[in-house]
């Protein structure tokens, strides 16, 4: 249950009430807000004398919902929200400055505001590169000043999500690291917008129930990205589940960003992916582009070139047209 | 190894030298073609004096590889083919004359060609409504003569599928029928053209394998529709598998059509699944429309009314025209 | 709903009410029983007067349920029931005279009394060895005549239904086959024992569903055989769902048969599995060998040849004996 | 490939050939290991003076690889090795010093060394116990203290690693943690034996690369725990992979650990997977169970009651004889 206190209601006060109840609250800029688990389908009679107004739920997606929000949340300070789809684009790893520094000036040319790239790459072998760690940050930290691109980049476990917070713009937990309480209590207790990715195993009902842990510490900025899940099939890396797509859409408040490039895991996909998820009115699309993709450093045979960018996000424009979206 | 004879080698000869190394033989309009096992690399020596051409393989899609053939195959009765996208409409189970007959008056107006009904339903329980059988055959003949449109109806087991071969401009091959060779071999000796679904357990390579049953009978008109895989979400019915579509596109030079309907299995989603299929650029979509979709006697939950397959079939232009594409 | 009529009612009527009401109808060798679907919760008025007893049920899980009949189904003929592990072992494709005598010579000497071997395969590429069809079944009823061997064989599409029928002395329907109506109702209709095998890719709810079309035509006489999911691990061909053979056995009344050769998929696993099996207590294993693996037509990778068949086999005995049951 | 270096070759200088060709590096006791990328198949130029001994490996399974060393490892503080199955019980998490005491001298009649409970709870939702983290800890240490009971017990994120590792035998790594580096190097430096569950989404490839994550760090106590994989079927909750076992205990060196009790979700199949577990000779078995399963404070539906876990437990001694395995 999503419970509103009154608001002569004060922190202390709400604080204590939740406590009491073993409930979560957070303050939403106006008022106190205490959330219990589901189960509870009548206001406990402790907090009576204090509830402004309370919402039932069927299952623990409470403020993701649409029943208990109907309109779309969007991210204010990048101007994502209903109508809008952003592109954030850039390389799979940060590499050196010349990389980055490259792809920044394209990016800016095809006006293009978002950039990504990772530090802390989430590996499965021990044994390859594991990114350039705090040296990248810095580096995205210096394509913002020199070009004024939004910087989005990976949080991959717990023990760097403080720096990662003090530098990008945007915080993106991967798709390995989603689980980690750790890292969505730092990033719900930030003021940071979060780009929260789907673990390649995770259900919509535990992906949608990971963006609740953010929302319930009062970061409301939250974006749900789905990148493929693990399936049967394996001629394609991970199946894109544009289904699980229509659902977020249709029951949660969130903004939807799709990213093909790690879905698909090849070259040859990710322009009809892309356009197919741009026919959606996604708010946000996460593109992987390389200088020179064959020498990437990881996720080799899936970036594009900065031409073949180029040319799909061109041609991404008459879809979005036929859509009603705008992008951004 | 697909190879192509001489000219001159007749028939008799040719079905001989097929027999004598095990493979399969058909003549494609203009000469005899004999199909290996792909483990063959080397032209048998058997065959040596015969031989015009031949392509070496690195799996057993063969006739359907892009490796074969490079330009796209289309159905030529139903004017299928690069560039044009054919909507496939009707109900989930043909119901009652009345109930078709709305349908069919609804679907010409719109500029609709191809009606879809079943009358052999693959239900899984036995205690549910199985179809009307050989006399929903005939009520889609009916429409036939009545509107001119051309039916597709599905074939479920092989006890029917000469009745359904007779009847039918487009044999579908059900989900669950799509490893049944009796029901493939039917179809690649027929000359009408086959949409092929694939099964909700089939990797991508067994589902070209099954058209490859059907093509290596002589029977080039194959369609491969995806209509939805198995996966561990639940939430939706099944998880529409686009990053596949993007694969069979790529790999394959047969026409590929989108089911989003039984993918999702929910009526809100449809909508936006078909405007990604369309925004693939595939080459028809298949959607589930009933006069009074609450009181359908199968797939109540999924199927557009028809002011609502009007709205979306009118949304599908304007992404058409975006990707290149044209509706038929 | 489950209904039994009263012993006045005889077959005429019984057909007469089952065909108004739209249900199935059998006669259980003591007693006519209708079936409707689950979703009916009371005695439809029309039967009221001839209803002995009815069973209200929650799935079109009915006749295979604990709760309609709570005891556990045996196979008469094969001495198969509670306390029994049948043995049924033999090579994947019957490919000669010699090789099922070899086999079937080993069987005898080893016990065993229930030999396999598929003369229809369901090859999922049409460039490799079909089975040797009628000749191959055969070839297995010279073996039961001369051995005394009872024979089970794979049914792959409805047309040689009745060959298969007529030669075995059970019916195995292929994972692939297992939705196929025209096989499961021509079953239903036999009174031979039949082997249903789960599709790959098929939950266990559907997988009942299926047994219930063979029930329902009144053959009582089905077991469900375990032959591995597919799941997105692809370092063993399919994953052995023995979660699911937990749920077999605890909610339905019917034989439980594993499979690990076809799950596994690899010849190093199949003992483990094997044992694993045997030691959930179910009513029969089936195990593919063959006198020269290396050589099969099919499956060669996975089949045992005799001698670590007849290793397993007498490994079996103990892990038999510790969990209470008795191998045949 | 798997460098072994000369022993005359010291600390430092090992160090610093594995951080000029960016590879691994570990003392394993005896002498210096260096692992690079198993791309590498040829001895770098630069070490070919220290090298004593190389393996060229075919993936990134390496330290783990029975091509590396056959002979499976052991945890020498536990006593568990080839031939022996440890139990590992207790409940799903630390509720109160009574639950725990209650349990605790339950064990220690029965048998049973190893105590498991959860102290940091990877809920899914936010709004349901979490678990009495550091608080829980020192409950188990307490039980080890009284009951001279070895701890095993589960990091959930890395911001509690250094207690967990402080307070435990034996460190247990969840499922939704496995792929965080950080707690796997702090493991990999550590001396406690690790219990590394797989993720309900991740291959036998990433689950065995995650155990070298730890051996490469100079730790080579990690036993691979299966715990069920996310499947389509939904009737039990996991999928429990036996299959994935027989491949674990075919091509790693590690102690194979199962736990039927997650994988199913519900009480009334996990005494026949355990036992099923136990006739694959795995060297271990995780089990849940708890004084007042119903009154459980988290998965309630799988935990056994002490007297249903000890009628398991008794019947596991049989399995275990006829495998040739001795239960500790």
């Amino acid at each position: 249950m999503v419970i509103h206190l009154k608001h002569s209601v004060e922190l202390a006060k709400a604080q204590e009430l939740a406590s009491k109840i073993g409930a979560t609250h957070f303050f939403d800029g106006k008022k106190h807000v205490i959330v219990t688990s589901s189960k509870v389908k009548e206001v406990p009679e402790l907090l009576a004398d204090y509830v402004e107004d309370h919402f039932v739920m069927e299952t623990d997606i409470q403020l993701a919902s649409r029943d208990y929000r109907s309109e779309k949340r969007g991210i204010k300070s990048l101007g994502i929200g209903p109508g809008k789809t952003a592109i954030i684009a850039g390389p799979c790893s940060v590499e050196s400055y010349e990389q980055l520094d490259t792809v920044a000036q394209f990016l800016i040319k095809s006006g293009v505001k978002l950039l990504r790239g990772g530090c802390f790459k989430p590996r499965t072998s021990p044994y390859t590169f594991q990114g350039l760690g705090l040296e990248g940050l810095e580096l995205l930290a210096q394509m913002r000043e020199k070009y004024g691109l939004k910087i989005v980049t990976e949080v991959k476990d717990s023990s760097h999500i403080a720096d990662v917070i003090a530098h990008a713009d945007v915080v993106q937990i991967g798709a390995k690291a989603m689980y980690d309480h750790s890292i969505l209590r730092a990033c719900g207790q930030s003021n940071k917008p979060v780009l929260l990715k789907r673990g390649f195993g995770t259900t919509l009902q535990e992906f949608v129930q990971a963006a609740e842990f953010i929302l319930s510490q009062g970061n409301s900025e939250v974006m749900l990205c789905e990148r493929g899940i693990r399936t049967f099939e394996n001629k394609t890396r991970f199946t894109l589940d544009l289904t699980g797509v229509a659902f977020l859409k249709h029951h949660t408040n969130l903004p939807v960003i799709v990213d093909p490039s790690h879905a698909i895991g090849y070259r040859y996909g990710v322009p009809d992916l892309t356009r197919a998820a741009m026919a959606m009115g996604v708010e946000g699309l996460l593109l992987e582009t390389h200088p020179k993709p064959e020498q990437a450093l990881s996720d080799a045979a899936q970036q594009l070139s900065l031409e073949e960018f180029e040319k799909l996000h061109q041609s991404l424009h008459p879809v979005a047209t036929a859509v009603g979206q705008q992008i951004i």
